[in-house]
């Protein structure tokens, strides 16, 4: 027991300098030192200690706390956000921070990225991934400098993630050497860019580009919209906020109208692609050059944006079921810890699990990015289409999966869930904005299946065919042999990484298989291949959420030596880039081993809190084709997915024992968690007690009495 | 086609008189009368007409507009909602509409329920269930003639599903005839009773009796709380709101600290129960009567609720995808309209099937709750198990499935479905309190499980036993032989209403069994009766979910036929209070044979969604049990499933056909929608555009730029 360290307890409440009772004793048995655990979620002891040390300077700026978040207007939110992001580039002036250091990620945590500007860094980024060595040169000092503010504009209020469709256009007039930047339609107005509202004084315009009469498809623009003298809109610019939305407050998403706005050639990027003074067009790079955009912000957004606010949720929850108490287990007990009910348990264990899964998930994709993204920009664009199907996938698997384990904490916590002082519903209503923005999940999903489609086929071919060699590594289990039966054979088994791995992934080769079966069926029955396609898109979602791309030597038979030697491996060589439940398994390669039976409870947590959904159901149903098929007569095939719920529950009280540990680990300030029921002191209701005081429904007076109440009380209506 | 109606066309805009051509051709081609199906789901011609009247006067004072609802911050939603209640009584004392009439039920609606004192009506409601005769004789007058204002507290700080857990105490003092009402703890604080935080005069407390020094349970006390005469306080009383919530910020939710106030003998609800003078405690009714209240405010929340909001959440996301065009369907068409995708139907037509069953099966639980409701008042309270039981599990999975439907349709509507200004946002976080309040679902569920647990262990008596004869009707089901094998053949078997009955209730009783089983292995093993019920919980959750209590007779065979008797038999036979899945057959029941063919398809559609969750696993691994018990060989035992799903995807073109013309019926005005994408022109986008250019980021100016922007864009910053 370590005692009540710092930097973990608010500054200024009168009760943190006590425990809770209740949450005190579930720190007392400790089978794991939660700081290291910490250190390896942090990447190292030091990265922790730099963190603590950002934090601490953050929280003791006032100008930085989020303690009135809840009690702010949209207006008021979005002003708050613009003034911590200039405190904190003063700061980092002062405290020598560079741009895109540990420092400055550190304090952007710190703040719950409750910041302005978030959209200009993407516009910087996309600059520098495709704008040419002079456009970077030009334009990425003056974005470093805040000299200009800039915004990146793709959606549209007609088109969002069909980048095909959208309908502002660049025509090239070789007369001026400008490019006219044009809305056509009521639906071609720019809706919803981040910064866009009455931030911005540039924005990347995503328009099709028109030269000599033809069209060459979209195109990145630098489009001046606002002066740098006043902020005013410049001619041929309407512009605007697109008003209140479920959460972002903070960010000014906004609309962009663009009439005839005339800039010059050198402001369309030209890394891939460029128009010559005359009108030529000269293409770079291949068409799908334009989608590396967006790998890039999916690939941030999942662990800057996403997962964080599963890894809040469960912390606040678990807090909170450690100090509640409701009804009895047995009439002469005392009232038990809500967490010592199997149905909370439930409830909270799988989304603590993949919280864990998911970490290690999204790191693993970052490392593969970066190696692949290197290649790209050097006109190599080989592992392009299995980095855009992993991030799509992922992104869309993960965002999905925090949307609904964040809800599931928020419920978990009943009435007070429901409550904004919690933390919870802004979390809920954050994380679901990930399903849709940046590629809507369907459509991601989609995506994916056509690479796993494509690549299935590919195994199909001849031996000696010389493209069968081109398989991605990523998606090598599909030649995989089939497995004749289920290897399970008592409950136990189902706790085995090697077994829920192996099962995994015949699911999804039989998957697929249905799904490339579908497709052909209706193919031989007549129908053309777009028709063919639309009749069968939902088994192909189904196939891809069960599919997930691995290395496929962790199905050799001994998972757990192979586990242990990949740090050892070579870069390429550990993309570890997988399904989040098999990544599970991986998480025993980066931990020491007295985290191994933590972990490996994770895991099979991860996978057995499946039984009860859609996820769930391929693998049991699986499990009984096994028992079919393997001709055996002893054991009654129902028997697998009864030992696998068996499995399941028997595991719950362990991750109970461990449970606020796990969540300890993350290591969130109270002040960066800013959730009245989930302090680490454990004092819930005198903290949503207090803070109630401070809304503004109780400081600010109630009109409504003078004007409504008291005439009706008195029986005064009539007269009014 | 009958036009362009005027009940359905937003007042003002100038885009109204003309339909989106996307949006009229789905209206060409009726094969149904919508006009007669929105009859139906009034209850009558007659009532379609009144409420069209209401509205029209609603939607004609501007006062009772909703349309900045979504500018308003908290304080302003509770003031616009008290005016809109004080307006709408004023309306009533000019027009006539009595109490609880049809007009006032209407008015209601056509506000979307954004009113003041709602819970005035409970407190209420709950006098004139647990009060005495003179008690209401003198307190429901007060209350009709808003001379007072009440408000139900029953929730405390620290508990709330359950009562007996609740803190507050009423010791009686029979000194003075009174009783002394305090808050002994910080968590007896009475928190979330709405209308208690700024507007009640009155609180009906729910508080330990503690009498002659014996404590007798929760009993309801009226407690004064604010002065009639200036609204301050009462001696005693601390008081304020809550602060921000997830939504229903129009109501003021509350928290109430009691320190030892003095109320006379009188003001105790004695209908039950009652204290004489000299503190001697009587009985009169059952120790559950307490529970009443709750079973009253259940039944109206399903039907005032939560149902409307799936209802027009549907509407909005089906209007938007026929107007909404993404991508081709094949290179060469045009793009297509969003709800020919397959993934978007997958999305769509499972909640707007789960609209329509629920209509039906809240209005048939609102039928039983008011027959039942009689007997209970007169002292026999033979029903009140049942219906308990019934409102808990059916409150329960509506409030969940409302909630799961409200959220597809807003995923189904990509980004715009985020912004508060489609109506989405705020339908999902009003919806989902509904899982909470009033019950946890969770909670709910196990109560609903035990009676299941109950019923089914009472049909194993043995058969002479007397109070075998005493299952409930709504169980009865449980007494049903067991099935050999799955009857489905083809996929179409999988569309009619007799197999998937007769499907459910094999699975029902088999998930029962199967929880008894468990909870007895674990009892024979020698845990205690209550470890070993927690320790299954998990599995009587899942087993509650899928069981659903109905009319036995709709299992002899001929379904068809007994739906068709089923309007003339007796009202006791027609309790078609019955899981959802299985009352979308019952929807036959109450349409004429025109709907037939369209609801089929819809309740066939409600039943086939589930393949893809948890609810559905249980009936594909049933079917899969079927083959496999039956010892044919001939069938591989994988077909079930196939088939299944198969007979799911070939039914969704016939829905999409109708999809337009089934959420028109609902017959929603466009003012009480409130969303600029689901109007029912069509015209989201100019709608969109105009409703942004309002919001306050746009109309208040931009201090941020000058206090931040311009010193950060001018590179002051450094002296600042």
């Amino acid at each position: 027991m370590e005692g009540n360290p710092v930097h973990r307890v608010s500054a200024g409440d009168a009760w943190s300098s006590s425990m809770h009772p209740d949450i005190e004793s579930e720190r007392h048995s400790q089978s794991f030192n939660v700081e290291e655990l910490t250190n390896i979620l942090d990447g190292g002891a030091q990265n922790t200690a730099l963190r603590r040390k950002v934090e601490s300077i953050i929280h003791s700026e006032p100008e930085l706390s989020l303690k009135d978040n809840y009690f702010m207007t949209q207006n008021e939110r979005y002003e708050a956000a613009i003034k911590k992001k200039f405190h904190i580039l003063m700061l980092a002036q002062r405290l020598g921070w560079s741009e895109g250091s540990s420092e400055l990620q550190y304090a952007s945590r710190s703040v719950s990225g409750d910041l302005g500007f978030a959209i200009h860094h993407i516009f910087q980024k996309t600059i520098r991934s495709l704008g040419s060595e002079e456009q970077i040169a030009k334009w990425d000092p003056l974005c470093s400098k805040f000299q200009i503010l800039g915004t990146y504009a793709q959606t549209e209020l007609g088109h969002g993630t069909y980048l095909q469709g959208l309908e502002t256009e660049a025509t090239y007039d070789a007369a001026t050497q400008e490019f006219v930047v044009h809305s056509p339609t009521m639906t071609a107005i720019k809706w919803w860019p981040g910064d866009l509202g009455r931030s911005a004084t540039h924005a990347l315009v995503q328009a099709q580009l028109i030269c000599s009469g033809a069209r060459q498809g979209m195109h990145a623009f630098i489009v001046p919209i606002r002066s740098l003298d006043d902020h005013s809109p410049l001619p041929g610019i309407t512009i605007g906020d697109i008003g209140p939305k479920m959460d972002f407050e903070h960010t000014d998403n906004g609309f962009l109208k663009l009439d005839h706005v005339r800039i010059p050639r050198e402001n369309m990027l030209n890394r891939f692609a460029q128009v010559l003074p005359d009108g030529t067009y000269v293409k770079l790079g291949v068409p799908k050059s334009n989608y590396l955009s967006m790998v890039v912000v999916r690939v941030d957004i999942l662990l800057g944006e996403v997962l964080p606010l599963l890894q809040k949720a469960c912390t606040i929850a678990v807090r909170y079921a450690v100090i509640r108490r409701q009804s009895r287990l047995r009439p002469s007990d005392p009232e038990a810890k809500v967490l010592d009910y199997q149905t909370q348990q439930q409830k909270l264990f799988p989304p603590l699990a993949m919280a864990y899964a998911f970490h290690f998930v999204a790191n693993n994709l970052l490392e593969f990015f970066h190696h692949s993204y290197s290649f790209i920009l050097d006109g190599d664009f080989a592992l392009l289409p299995e980095l855009h199907a992993l991030s799509a996938g992922l992104k869309a698997m993960l965002s999905d999966f925090c949307t609904q384990g964040v809800e599931q904490c928020r419920r978990a916590c009943g009435g007070h869930g429901y409550s904004k002082l919690s933390g919870l519903p802004s979390l809920l209503t954050r994380v679901t904005a990930s399903c849709t923005y940046e590629g809507e999940n369907t459509v991601l999903y989609l995506q994916t299946a056509r690479f796993l489609i494509k690549s299935y086929l590919n195994t199909q071919k001849s031996p000696g065919s010389a493209s069968k060699g081109s398989l991605p590594q990523s998606v090598a289990y599909l030649t995989a042999p089939d497995l004749a039966r289920c290897p399970a054979q008592t409950a136990a088994d189902f706790l085995q990484p090697e077994l829920y791995t192996t099962a995994w992934a015949h699911v999804a080769v039989r998957l697929i298989k249905d799904s490339v079966h579908h497709l052909q069926t209706l193919r031989q029955a007549g129908a053309d291949e777009h028709d063919a396609w639309n009749q069968t898109t939902v088994i192909h979602v189904q196939a891809t959420k069960a599919a997930r791309p691995e290395d496929s030597r962790l199905r050799t038979g001994e998972p757990t030596r192979v586990l242990q030697q990949l740090p050892a491996a070579g870069r390429q060589e550990r993309h570890l880039v997988a399904h989040h439940l098999h990544c599970m398994g991986g998480v025993g390669v980066i931990l020491p081993p007295p985290f191994h039976s933590v972990h490996h409870r994770g895991a099979a947590c991860c996978v057995q809190c499946t039984i009860g959904t859609g996820e769930g159901t391929p693998l049991l149903c699986h499990c009984e084709d096994f028992h079919r098929s393997s001709g055996e007569t002893g054991k009654p095939a129902s028997d697998s997915p009864d030992m696998a719920r068996k499995a399941y529950l028997d595991l719950l009280p362990f991750i109970r024992k461990d449970a606020i540990l796990l969540t300890d680990a993350f290591d969130f300030t109270d002040q960066c968690l800013n959730s009245a029921l989930g302090c680490y002191d454990g004092h819930a209701y005198e903290r949503l007690f207090q803070w109630a005081q401070k809304s503004p429904t109780n400081t600010e007076g109630n009109p409504a009495y003078e004007k409504y109440i008291r005439p009706l009380l008195q029986g005064r209506r009539a007269r009014l």
